[in-house]
């Protein structure tokens, strides 16, 4: 139903320009780099030609249909724009701010805007939005620079943000960390589209294998409930509500103007729709690290393997702490690892291999205590230390997880050399934590999945 | 009365060698090549010498007075060794594992450690311990080579804990952070010298501005409280317990050997000590960048200055977590903020500079909240999406800190450009924090420093 915002073929930009610096400038480079594919349409009466492309004087001059409009102009012009154009358009995405969040003439604007909404023939996402970024179509409207925002390569993890500027700082956590993502809307002040529009498309969309919500505000929330169980039944959906403290919920109305409501019914909400919920910023990172790309676990047992003993009993403390179980070796599993551990390490859980750890000794370690029914999923925890760890750890660790199929989260804290490693794991195809809380935050998430199910 | 430790003169290296790789080889090294400027004792019958060192077949073979021997030779030699000079050593940093945390055997090699001990003419750091960093005398046991593991330059936060590879860890990342430290010590076993002992040394050291500790489990809780107490009534004392939770004590236990106890009780010991208590890692980690570099708090009340409007709900939400207070704007500090923001920005708490944010108004907008007696220190969150935000930014926020004397903390979340910015600020002396929860965190750490006391 959404579907020509996220597969457009002809794209217009009004008031496109090609002054250096400007958001709509910003914007067409965007689209000209980006690898959209679809034809572009600069909208600018004050302009014949922008670089190599023509410039229509208004939309209702180009003669092929357009799928979707892009309006980087003054809040005041957009609604007459829409209504003399809303019969050639199927969508419209309007960046612009000025709108509700800015007093009651910008409200006055939008009530215009609802108008042709409400008419049928357009929707829209925004106003006061940076819009849809899209590996699959290729289409980019976050007007910002790339050398001041990196956007993530393909993936699976789509995101849905009422709030900008999350969704920009996000993306550019995620493409520092070499994770990628299909589909992120952007919908400001929503005055048509929102979270359970992007619910209800995001559900039947192949490209997107998990999703992440970032939520100041709902207003429909049977609809929500109902989009979100039908998405979360198909695939993960976690979400953050920002404004769960009065405080908060204050600024986010003078930020968006959204009522934030009591964090409690949203909470009921999440649960009831099978919404992983989120509990902040980090969570979001961590929720969007691993719900596209992590196997999620049967259970939530936790086995800790490291070379550092005081780390992997903080590890311990955090795990129980998110909620994970850390039972102690059973018999059976001893049994497995005798005669594999040297005596200098702790037969317990966390095993500690101490600073005589080696590849080798981490590899048994993990697959003897995987490999039985004990245990869901571990976390390993390797310090840099110990002389005899070298690079081949990550590959190793990656071929037991692949080969037992269940979940291994990578912590190592560290400095400047852990650091370095960290990318190691990542390419292994391991998703690396510099924290237990984070470690054990990520293993938990992957096992709210099943519960919320 | 641990000076030798802490300002050793004449330093033996029990069981010196050079054959590379191994930790005795390691260790002389890191002796010669970092800043200690006393006289080295390598001591080894195997040798005549060490590089340009003349190597002693055994302590007693040196003529002059030693302060402090490190023994990296096997358990089962140590206490021999320790019994035929005990009269020659004031202190001695067992560094060699196999002792009580490793069975039968270890345990009754510690209890001949501690009759040479109860004799009263020795001290021991350890055993099973990396032992002491100390940028002050410039001695170095931490046996992990430069490259695994980076070393803090000077500063003003000393370091306590049980575990080595946690000190390991900690340091390797306040090097990476650029975050100084006077002493650090690692007990391991702690056969003699403990905690309690290392707080009574620090509460008179001038070196030392602000003391974290890492513990495992506390035998005397008298003795700790009484000590805690003296060194937190001097300058702020923050710890972490792990093994809060029966999983984690059980692997504490097989880690240490330490009994870990109740959480309840060290709860109620940190309190009454005025130990500021810190819940895990990362907490650890926040405390140690605030603690010896920032001014406390004179209350809770929290400015937050963004232009990310959603990431500034966030830090609010964060803030009252934490348990911050995130007042509104009263009408004196609306009427000090206006003409000053232009309309566009919210008048808030958070407020919100938007996309159009400029260094100026950041400054603005701090600089004006935080002049009047309405809050006590703010969180300032730029995200670096704005073109018009330069690096000039840190300095300016730097200057206002200085001006006012209120603390400032920087949240400042993003990929590639962000991080690359996360320099200017620490260069200004800002500390910096990547999420909402980190900065919210470090800010309520510099409020209850003033609470416990």
């Amino acid at each position: 139903m959404l579907d020509f915002f996220f597969n457009p073929k002809r794209v217009a930009l009004v008031g496109a320009s090609d002054t250096p610096g400007r958001i709509s400038s910003i914007l067409l480079e965007g689209l000209k780099n980006s690898r959209f594919s679809g034809k572009i349409y600069p909208v600018n009466p004050a302009h014949k030609k922008i670089g190599p492309l023509k410039c229509y004087p208004s939309l209702n001059d180009i003669k092929e249909e357009i799928d979707l409009a892009i309006f980087a102009v003054p809040a005041s012009v957009v609604p007459g724009i829409i209504k003399e154009s809303e019969a050639r358009l199927k969508g419209a995405v309007i960046i612009s701010g000025g709108f509700g969040e800015s007093g009651e003439e910008g409200r006055a604007l939008e009530l215009e805007l609802k108008e042709s909404v409400k008419k049928g023939s357009i929707r829209i996402i925004g106003p006061n939005c940076m819009g849809i970024y899209d590996t699959v179509s290729g289409l980019d409207t976050f007007f910002i620079p790339g050398e001041r925002m990196k956007r993530p390569g393909p993936g699976g993890l789509s995101i849905i943000s009422q709030s900008g500027s999350f969704a920009v700082t996000v993306m550019d956590e995620l493409a520092a960390e070499g994770i990628g993502v299909a589909r992120i809307v952007s919908y400001g002040n929503k005055i048509d589209v929102n979270e359970s529009d992007c619910l209800e498309f995001l559900a039947d969309d192949d490209a997107t294998r998990a999703v992440a919500v970032y939520i100041e505000s709902v207003e429909d929330g049977r609809r929500f409930v109902k989009a979100a169980s039908r998405c979360a039944a198909k695939k993960p959906v976690a979400a953050v509500k920002v404004g769960r403290t009065e405080a908060a919920a204050k600024a986010a109305f003078s930020h968006t103007g959204a009522i934030a409501g009591r964090y409690e019914i949203y909470r009921a909400a999440f649960k009831k729709a099978g919404i992983i919920e989120l509990d902040g910023y980090e969570d979001f990172l961590y929720a969007s690290r691993v719900l596209a790309s992590e196997k999620f676990s049967g259970g939530n047992r936790v086995m800790i393997v490291t070379d550092g003993g005081g780390i992997g009993v903080g590890i311990a403390d955090s795990c129980v702490e998110a909620g994970l179980d850390v039972p102690a070796l059973d018999e059976e599993t001893k049994k497995r690892l005798q005669g594999v551990l040297p005596p200098f390490c702790s037969l317990a859980n966390p095993i500690d291999l101490t600073g005589s750890a080696t590849d080798g000794l981490f590899s048994e370690a993990v697959e003897k205590t995987l490999s039985g029914g004990e245990y869901d999923m571990a976390i390993v925890a390797p310090l840099w230390g110990p002389p005899a760890l070298t690079d081949e750890l990550p590959e190793l660790i990656a071929r037991i997880k692949k080969l037992l199929k269940k979940p291994i989260i990578i912590c190592t804290p560290g400095g400047e050399y852990t650091r370095s490693k960290m990318d190691l794991f990542r390419r292994a195809g391991l998703q690396v934590f510099p924290t237990p809380e984070g470690a054990a935050r990520a293993a938990s998430l992957l096992v709210k999945r099943k519960k919320v199910l």
